[in-house]
């Protein structure tokens, strides 16, 4: 049985199921859930439905399994890769209704979740209470989609990715059972690591309906340093010595010159146009800090700095971060009429350096404008590559650099993403990265997904036919 | 088909497979393979195999799953909880021959190890590179056994399990298919996490033949702080401080009077005899370590603390900790003719001081000896409960505080297990544990595994036949 778009009498069936005001067949609604912030091709589904119980969520999708009907997870939309566009239409459960922050229990350090919360709202509640959520993707994402993707950001370098902060997750499976999985404690080696299976797979194994998640207490203070280098490579030094001095940085970004050009001329910071590493450190005084300072200092004019600079008051510090989580918005400003390709490849350490230089030459063969900025201190580089939205040569060219970037990350033993998921862009990549042990991924989303349904066309190269690889 | 033991005939044809000088049916290596470091009774193998090829693995592997012959994977054989305890005879493949450090990559802060590797060795080869692998079991572990179990230790609550430090596996699977899962980058979102799904299935998925592993940097400052307290309430309130301060303790161990005593004995510390805290900070530099031991101090007399002791050497620091991980042994030795079960489990953090007084409570009510010592940082508690070996009654009476103490730990949300694993005195408390989601980890069992060849009788509460269960 291949899977089918809602017919009118399923339509009927689905809207008893659920209240008025909490399903669409518009036509806006339809076209806000047919593409994500990616540069993939928008596709509508069938139907919206916002759920606000988990009750709802383990109908529908019981509904649309006996049926055949594909259902796919919806968070804010920012996803960067195609995650959440329904390819093959169907339904579309949008959880940001379902967005009530359960409980914030303090002194555990964690909080239960709805999976529609934004992680900024949850963190903005937090505040006064000295704790905050570490990962930080930058874009106002869900805390459900977040753990879709396995989403991570500039702070992961110190606190992980949100794969290390999950520890309970309620699933609701395709079947529409409901399963609860993990544990309350900060550690356990009981049972397999299903939290652990379900993060990252972006809503084809179970769409999350609750989560508790890890807090960490906020640092009482940051300091920030802005580190200019004559070349990326000694940047790439730097960066090593760094994380081997176990300075435990809580940022540690690199940016090329055209990067920095870019926030000068948007934000004036004023700041030299050569290759520069943005640096958070955290500390429990300001004496401790300093002290930290002191030595990350030392390593940067040990490894040829040629400006070190961190004098920063907290709202400096904030000026800068900002500017860097708007890069990405201000590359799209700075290009009328123009498109944006995202590369997010993740490779070894002694590889990143090699990884740039490559990069670059691919554009300047290719004839093709991109950023270089990057979570450098976890081997992590996004290349925004910017065309006109026409040009259809220009976007082959483009898809091309994407390509032999993902092929060296690949080749130097990296990996195809690094946090933005596989989505639709990365699917044919993933033969090549995970080789035999892709078939044992299909054997266990068969498994928990029998009939397809969840999030289909998505994580496995395999097109159309969803079944005919299930072997 | 039921699980077999080897008979004449396929003991002939393994032997075929491994060269004599690695393959034994000998009394006394069956019997060193019948028993790890608990107190679950032994149970021989038939054979013990020593591999040092992947392709020797995965041949028996082969012969094994055609036969129905139970593979039990062995490390050094210190697990706590009969983990690796071949509970229904067959092959026992014994890792410590394979034992190679393939490769380090000291500039990606990585190394590439064969199973058998023992931990401190590791560490022993990196010491001069100025790197460490962290996850610190304490006793003499294989990295293979490690990932078996997500050992973790007293750096854990700084540094992580096991867990966080596995990159990539190489499996060989019961049917003899060798898979690579992960990555050499140091985060990733591509693919579902089979490395974490592998992580802690002790040896029920699949045996280790190959493991990258991530390494730390050695820190350049140690600094130890030994922290008395009037009430074990009062050092709870101390670490719940001191963790929501950002401070980062690289170790946070709680003991009571009992086990200070001990050491005062055995090792002449002369300490006070009261709940105390060994605690441990890293830092770049003795000037910032500084900083953060005077930060450290604030919170422990804001916290009532009798007695703060900070100014060790390096020297007086490994004694210290010396004794801290000898603690185990110096128990045994005082206790002749005794036998201890140790209960690990895992609660949040609120619950810990609870759980503290509870357990006490049980071993007044029962009339059992124990000592309290525990990873106050994760909220993990181990409790050595001592008995005469004879004493049937006083057993009973040991095994009733142990199930009520991990009772209570599931009642708070908490775990059956923090770090020793499911092995066999835990299977009990796994559907208790895991509710529905058990039946999920036993599907996915069945799935790498569908003639239950390995380690069979382990991790699920289903005793003699594997089988039975398979729905």
């Amino acid at each position: 049985m291949t899977l089918r778009s809602v017919d009118a009498k399923q339509m009927e069936s689905l809207r008893k199921m659920i209240p008025e005001d909490r399903f669409s067949t518009g036509d806006s609604v339809l076209n806000l859930h047919s593409r994500d912030q990616s540069f993939h091709p928008p596709s509508r589904p069938d139907v919206v439905i916002w759920p606000i119980l988990k009750e709802e969520v383990c109908a529908v999708l019981k509904y649309a399994d006996e049926n055949r009907i594909p259902v796919t997870g919806w968070g804010s939309g920012t996803s960067m890769e195609g995650n959440p566009i329904p390819v093959k239409g169907g339904i579309v459960l949008d959880f940001s209704r379902m967005n009530r922050i359960l409980q914030i229990r303090e002194q555990d350090f964690q909080a239960d979740l709805e999976p529609g919360v934004i992680y900024q709202d949850l963190n903005e509640r937090l505040r006064h209470k000295g704790l905050f959520f570490p990962p930080d993707p930058g874009a106002r994402a869900t805390i459900g989609g977040m753990i879709g993707n396995n989403a991570s950001g500039t702070r992961t370098v110190k606190y992980g990715s949100t794969r290390d902060y999950v520890l309970r997750l309620t699933m609701a499976l395709a079947s529409g059972e409901l399963i609860e999985t993990g544990t309350r404690a900060s550690k356990t080696s009981s049972g397999y690591d299903l939290v652990r299976l379900f993060v990252g797979s972006e809503g084809t194994l179970g769409l999350v309906v609750e989560a508790t998640v890890r807090l960490a207490g906020v640092p009482s203070e940051y300091g920030a340093a802005v580190v200019t280098f004559p070349s990326l490579n000694a940047a790439g030094k730097c960066v090593f010595e760094i994380k081997r001095s176990g300075l435990d940085p809580a940022a540690l970004e690199l940016m090329d010159p055209e990067c920095i050009g870019l926030m000068n001329r948007e934000k004036g910071l004023g700041l030299s146009v050569l290759p520069t590493l943005f640096m958070e450190y955290h500390g429990p005084s300001s004496h401790q800090l300093a002290e930290t300072i002191k030595v990350v200092k030392e390593i940067c004019v040990d490894t040829g700095c040629t400006g070190f600079n961190a004098g920063f008051g907290r709202g400096e510090r904030d000026r800068l971060f900002r500017a860097r989580h708007e890069l990405g918005e201000m590359i799209l400003r700075n290009h009328p009429g123009c498109g944006v390709l995202v590369v997010d490849v993740a490779v070894p350490a002694t590889a990143y350096p090699d990884m740039i230089a490559a990069v670059k030459e691919e554009m300047k063969k290719g004839g093709v404008t991109g950023y270089i900025f990057s979570h450098a201190g976890d081997g992590n580089l996004h290349v925004n590559l910017v065309g006109k939205r026409e040009d259809q040569d220009g976007w082959r060219r483009i898809h091309t650099v994407a390509d032999r970037t993902v092929a060296g990350a690949l080749a130097s033993g990296g990996t195809a993403t690094g946090e933005h998921g596989v989505g639709i862009g990365k699917r044919k990549f993933m033969e090549a990265e995970h080789g035999k042990s892709l078939r044992w991924m299909k054997k266990i989303k068969t498994l928990f997904d029998p009939n397809g349904i969840l999030n289909p066309g998505k994580m496995f190269p395999y097109n159309d036919d969803f079944l005919q690889l299930t072997r």
